[in-house]
């Protein structure tokens, strides 16, 4: 087999068999195929696509790269939630406890990343005491009894991957469906997922700006993972503005506690429903998916979502008197109110920009080395649709360090948009994906 | 200017700039750009294409990568022709002297290169004495005096050509009408062509087996050539069986010599006569291309032509009298005629078979080392549209080893057809492009 005749036959529109597939993913994780070639056959699916079945056997080649996680020794269907990014996501730190309430297990890896806020474990650290560093053994015994864990992510998963994307970072071959698709799925499954949700995120805010672009991408995921046996079932979600209010780590610890105490956010609270339906669903927790949403319900009214919550914190070590005594997470030196300058509606929160902002006062990685302060960030006190009278403070800043604090307010009003027409509230769902 | 913006601008199908090209062709003849970005690149091109303009702009920023020929001190209107490979093509060798007799300077730089049998460099050397290691005064000199001198090329000359050549042949985007175009422009340049005259070949022996393909790029060759201050023209012509008769080295320079008395095959006197019209046209030695032909024909019936050829051996030390006397050129040891099996018309001669036949005698290298042996080869008895009985000579077979000579009979047998039903001779001209 040689590598031009592969780049020539998906040149010429053909599909690529499964011994192709695997031959250019393992030659190129071995080094044995040089990064040129690949570049130019990555290009060329830009323009040529994938079948399902290349699909399908390129996640599969990504996933045999290199470690996979066994998480047999887990009771019960393990389902895999993904988010495809965005600003002001809690829904990760929700989900865990809503679903593990009604015996869904989470077994959760994580990593820490670069972006506006950090990533679910920077954001579990806010809690006095919380441990990630688990052993896989503690790890397995925490999810069979409380049925949430989350633990740093070990091992070597999914190197073709890593190696896949860099390339097509800096070779224009990022924004192809049937890459990004394998690329999300390979992970998923890496990590030992029986069965995914996926919430895929479209609108400014989002890696997918375009809602038939999103729509494209959730269907191929949910397609791959169909066609690799694993259930898979996906949202799209708005991201047109940030998600809840709360952009920041232990903020956003906060918002997760009111949201499982039933008083979150309301978007934010609607999409936990929705993938948490999901997640039951393909769990095997419930025989519908309304029956499924009926029992998440009942988990925050009768408060044992937010009991499991304090179980979880606990379990890894940490303080779970914080639930009902939020002065125990790290508070920031300053909070300072942002004014409206003028009345009217609310008509764009360009949330990348909130993002960004969020980042200066420091919650999140500009690069890998930079430190996390998990006390700041940001509280939106209104969001699109909402009426503002002048003056009205639109955000409250959370802050330690004020050097940067008129380049976030500037960013800020620059960023939320009042018009003096009406403006709806964007929907929060576009779409669900949940057959073939 | 960032190399993957680039890469991302063509793979959208927009126009690259002239500097966009300039600082592609820099950077990756320096090495400061990566083959797997260029590769990206090539493969964007393959799909989007390239306009005239970024056609013109790569060919010049390729011409300026390395040296560039000053051929300055040759007078008049120096002519250049290439054509696009193919087997048993003798029209360099007669279009040297042929057109030098009707007052065109003839300034050849030639290599030694691949293929079923040498470069003209090699050919020349089958007459005793020959030397083409010329210095740049002595070249200028002769083709002063002569109107016609080879010598082997020195310099380093597109170099960022070379480099892209080697990266397109294992990326599979060596096919793309832009970029070969570009490619064989840019070498015609840098070598210091006035005005360009092309023959693309088309059919089986060809490298565009395609006629339509090959009409495509020598409309490409030839816009680039206006393009950029060169005059060119073009010519399609047949490559479905090889060229003339003779397919060797010494058998060519024969063939060349029987072509200048006007006894040489029909096909490539045809050829000769056409490609040298233009020659002598784009060098303004004739008024019209009709006048050009008239001249090149009186050279040949006079047998000006001939004492050209003459002339043009002696100028570089070579034994002018084997054009008398062929018995002067190398001998092969063995004459073997193959007999055809059967009668009727001879309906198919696959010209790669034959050109591989002759270079398994020894007649071409395989690799950069091998040793060419100047007398072996093959001679076409037989062409498409001949009638031929059984036991006739189908090739007289060349050699002086016969170790192989029994694969280059079965080689030969199996690359000769003959047909019961009646078949024309294929057309030798496809078409002429002499304007724009």
């Amino acid at each position: 087999m040689r590598m031009v005749d592969i780049i020539e036959k998906k040149r010429d529109g053909k599909a690529l068999t499964s011994d192709e597939i695997n031959f250019v993913i393992q030659g190129y994780t071995s080094g044995d195929i040089p990064d040129y070639q690949v570049s130019a056959l990555l290009m060329a699916v830009y323009f040529q696509g994938m079948t399902e079945q290349e699909r399908a056997d390129l996640t599969l080649a990504m996933v045999e790269s290199g470690d996979q996680i066994d998480l047999s020794g887990i009771e019960g269907i393990k389902v895999d939630k993904h988010s495809t990014g965005g600003v002001g996501d809690t829904t990760t730190l929700i989900l865990g406890p809503l679903v593990a309430a009604v015996d869904v297990p989470v077994a959760k890896m994580s990593g820490r990343g670069l972006g506006h806020t950090g990533g679910t474990i920077d954001k579990l650290e806010a809690v006095p005491g919380f441990n990630v560093e688990l052993s896989s053994e503690e790890f397995t015994k925490l999810v069979n009894e409380i049925k949430v864990a989350v633990m740093g992510q070990s091992g070597n998963l999914t190197p073709a991957d890593k190696k896949l994307y860099a390339l097509r970072d800096v070779t224009a071959t990022v924004n192809s469906i049937p890459l990004i698709a394998s690329s999300i799925m390979s992970k998923k499954i890496a990590a030992g997922a029986d069965a995914i949700v996926l919430d895929v995120k479209t609108g400014a805010g989002a890696f997918m700006k375009d809602e038939d672009q999103a729509r494209e991408l959730a269907h191929a995921m949910v397609r791959i993972g169909n066609n690799v046996g694993r259930q898979t079932m996906a949202v799209i979600s708005d991201m047109s503005q940030p998600l809840g209010r709360a952009i920041g780590n232990a903020l956003e610890v906060q918002e997760a506690i009111d949201t499982l105490k039933g008083e979150g956010p309301k978007d934010l609270t609607e999409l936990c429903l929705t993938l948490g339906s999901y997640m039951v669903y393909l769990a095997q927790k419930a025989s519908s998916l309304e029956e499924a949403r009926k029992k998440l319900e009942e988990a925050i009214s009768s408060g044992s979502a937010l009991e499991r919550f304090k179980d979880f914190l606990a379990g890894q070590g940490g303080d779970a008197s914080v639930v009902d005594n939020p002065s125990g997470l790290p508070q920031a030196a300053h909070k300072i109110e942002l004014p409206a300058s003028q009345s009217g509606t609310v008509s764009t929160i360009v949330a990348d920009n909130v993002g960004t902002a969020a980042m200066w006062l420091g919650a999140g990685r500009a690069t890998k080395d930079s430190e996390i302060d998990l006390a700041v960030g940001l509280m939106l006190n209104k969001k699109v649709g909402d009426k503002v009278a002048a003056g009205d403070s639109l955000v409250t800043i959370y802050a330690n360090d004020l050097a940067q604090i008129e380049k976030v307010k500037e960013k800020l009003l620059e960023s939320i948009l009042i018009s003096s027409e009406a403006v709806k509230a964007p929907a929060l769902i576009a779409g669900h994906i949940t057959g073939e």
